[in-house]
């Protein structure tokens, strides 16, 4: 098992099919700098332009069509002072007749402090002086491939993930995606130093860090992102409406809890009685839920 | 402040503006036993026919429309010895083209220990022999008359409330209520021993509950129904898709931090990097979505 | 076969169970003057307000639950010389971040000219000023008495009909609707001198009319509201979001067929490349979508 | 201005930017043969797999982001005597409690008559014995190259077009597509004999055709689909729900409208009150709705 520090000399603004940046043996630790959703590294300088550039892809020998990337989230830190977020809620999010009541979506910015581990807003309005938000650390945009030899933007999400935006997609977490091309390819970037459910000023607080990510392949077949934490398991679906997207990960959760031996009604009692649904993002194209069940209740 | 014992002589299987059962003061306690969602009663007689017998109304005096009504929620307490659910996930929640493996939707009878405060499938299936659930009481559906002399399905929800679901409307927790009609008239029945986000087999585990409520009338005005727990406030849209019912919850809760002294772009700010969204409904017509913030954000 | 002419005294904002203004025997033709949407009547005196005020409820001898009530539209007369529209799309059919260029919703005057049946702008914005349309008169708001004693508002649609816009139900057209309530409990309102797909703009041409309307019980089961032209059978699904508008509307209409000797797969088959969609209403709570198919296709 | 004769060698199941099969000058014409949605061409032979392989890419010289391009539809003829659809309605099309009783999706084959341009099930089930349907040529899949390099499946659709399954675009429409990448970089493929609205099945009558397009670079900016009939403007959105679609059409509507001299209000009255919309598909991934606008209202 090789530790490797990759270091991108190019990004990318889609998730697809490309050379491999870098190739790695399953099992393998990738320690990578990102830089922030609009292109900013770690110095405030602009390398390139959005959305969400990636770092990547990365190959991992053996990952097939059929198997799954199984992604662990081992370290994430803060690389920046500042971050930045949005002014004002997405137009998507309110009332169609409460639109025109919103501020301008004016840039605004966040100190980082990266020994407390917290974010304060720079020019805090009135009623927030006192704002002190723990820092939470997660992945915004992350995958593999598409199948079909797709290039899909990183200001969206699919199968294959992407700009998921899901806070439970931080340090400690697991990941899966289902492989569709060979090496897997997989990307990842625009971090965020904290961010509410839904990203619904489309941002989290948008910095750089400094991520650690061991990659291994698994020789099972799934059809959606999947995920586990100290606490939980999940599944994310990505489409619009959220309707949608629960329906997607509530059935890749019946199938995961199939995996474990619970036939479809076994798992209606679980789910019906402990289910708990998040909120990914509902600013971009594709909206993310993620189906999410207590391992307390898993059968032994 | 007076507390009333209320025993119902009729049900309402909608949401009206009907005579009152029962009139008080502001600020007087109102117990009553609940029925459950099927019209069983706590002995097993079936009293009425479903969807979701309400006990009520209860008409609170001087309560305008316009004003809000305060429902504290103060005691739930399982007064029957089983509950019942069904057997399968509800078809709109699986993928459509999942929607054949699906078993057929019997009802499933559950234990509820009312000492140990839990309950247990009494046939399990494989896979769940040890699963025992903690009780988490909640009021299914509940809220008062709507406007327009309106009276609709307790099968669904609006901005009066209704069959919102919803788990956080537990012991402990307050509601309120746009208030629609002279009196407000109150209704409140389908309570559940626990049940997990979205009621996704089309039920919690239904049964009968002492419940315990102190209605007090206050001189503002809200648009959709709120909450508010020990940790939490919360707003609560009623609509489909999700979407759209994440969209009244999020501009409601806007309103309520703009009375707090945050204007919309503080709110913005603050919700976007701390909002947390939970769902109440995904069975019934209208589906529901809460917006819910700690009270550690709120301004002092 | 009586003609009755019918003088409201009182109006409707909700479709519900109210004792009957008239009651009839089935067959009977009833000829009544509507008020416009908002309550002004033919001399322009406010009479009552809105939403929708409705005439009725017109009893039918011998409809009960489970029954169809058969609506003919015989003719449709305009009234008044003016009517009114409103000056700017809805928020809800442009993009979000369209909503801030829309104009006020102010009400604008139309003339109606009732001999060349023909609508101009009273005041023509630049680009307008030739524009003359011709009437296409249509009932914007019809239905019974819906289920479990509710009463609806008529701002909104469900299965038992309401304020679902869809310009196909004007004169020569026939309507059905599934009685819930006995006598059926017929209502209508609301009607518009022509109006487009969707009411974008929350109304169509809205003035009154003298409507002539021939109602029959018939003695067969319908989930949702059906209808006839000359040359389309078609059946009207009342939902959001639209998706869900149009598969109760397809599924009412593979009933349909079934009932008229198509299986599901011929039926899928003939619905596949001939079914046209038409959009009612895409402006209140309920959106409409019409299945229709042309009589040319039907099975002899 | 030229007509090049077609011949692809290869076939793409994504719009991406590859390099061009064939370079042509803006305002030529193209003549090319396509093969069926799942890669069978008009001999029968299976050349490539699905989904909806694409002649393509051709680039038009002179074409540039921020332009758009104009594809007449000068001539679609069928090359081959068979179609085949799907045997079922799609799952998504139907209530969710209806899914089960939907039969097997088998493929079933249609004569195409080609002298009388006709088309006819080879094993008609009961009821349809007779079914005779007249050809109405259209391409269901056909757009440019989409921005940021992305490569988006054929079996959906969005701002650069794609897997639409819009009726309108067949012999005499016009298309604009918006360019996002040099050349253009125009796909085409899917075409279909006849096909119903929302492509219900999954399919239209699914066969070979030699189509011919004129290409012409215009130098100004849209930002989704356009069409032209010799009766009708229109214009597309393709996202879910259909809520979505129809917000995107309706508001590049506005624009164009704009650019004809209408302002917003002017807009919103002709609209208000004439529009129509379509539905193109709501069986893929992004549905499709056309806001449609008759000539016969435009200012002159």
């Amino acid at each position: 098992m090789t530790t490797h520090r990759f270091a991108p000399t190019q990004y990318h603004n889609v998730l697809g099919t490309f050379p491999p940046a870098l190739t790695i043996e399953s099992g393998d630790t990738v320690i990578t700098e990102t830089i922030d959703a609009n292109g900013w590294d770690k110095s405030g300088a602009k390398l390139v332009s959005g959305p969400n550039p990636m770092n990547g892809p990365i190959a991992v020998s053996g990952a097939e069509p059929g198997d799954s990337l199984k992604v662990e989230i081992l370290d994430m830190t803060p690389i920046r002072a500042t971050g930045w977020t949005r002014a004002a809620l997405a137009e998507n999010v309110v009332d169609p007749s409460f639109v025109p009541n919103l501020p301008p979506r004016d840039r605004v910015t966040w100190r980082i402090d990266r020994n407390a581990l917290t974010a304060t807003l720079e020019s805090p309005p009135a009623g927030l002086a006192g704002l002190v938000l723990p820092l939470a650390p997660m992945i915004g945009c992350f995958g593999v491939a598409p199948s079909l030899g797709q290039a899909i933007s990183t200001a969206t999400s699919a199968e294959h993930g992407g700009n998921m935006d899901y806070r439970r997609f931080g340090p400690g977490a697991t990941a899966w995606f289902p492989v569709a091309a060979p090496g897997a390819l997989f990307f990842l970037g625009d971090c965020h130093a904290i961010q509410g459910d839904g990203e619904i000023v489309g941002t989290g607080i948008e910095t750089c860090f400094e991520v650690s990510v061991r990659l291994t392949v698994e020789k099972r077949t799934i059809l959606w992102p999947r995920g586990e934490t100290d606490r939980d398991i999940f599944t994310i679906g990505n489409a619009r409406p959220l309707d949608q997207a629960l329906q997607h990960a509530t059935t890749e959760m019946v199938r995961w809890l199939g995996e474990l031996g619970l036939d479809v009604s076994a798992a209606s009692h679980l789910l019906g009685q402990t289910v708990r649904y998040d909120i990914g993002n509902v600013y971009d194209p594709a909206y993310t839920v993620a189906c999410r069940l207590s391992k307390k209740w898993l059968p032994a």
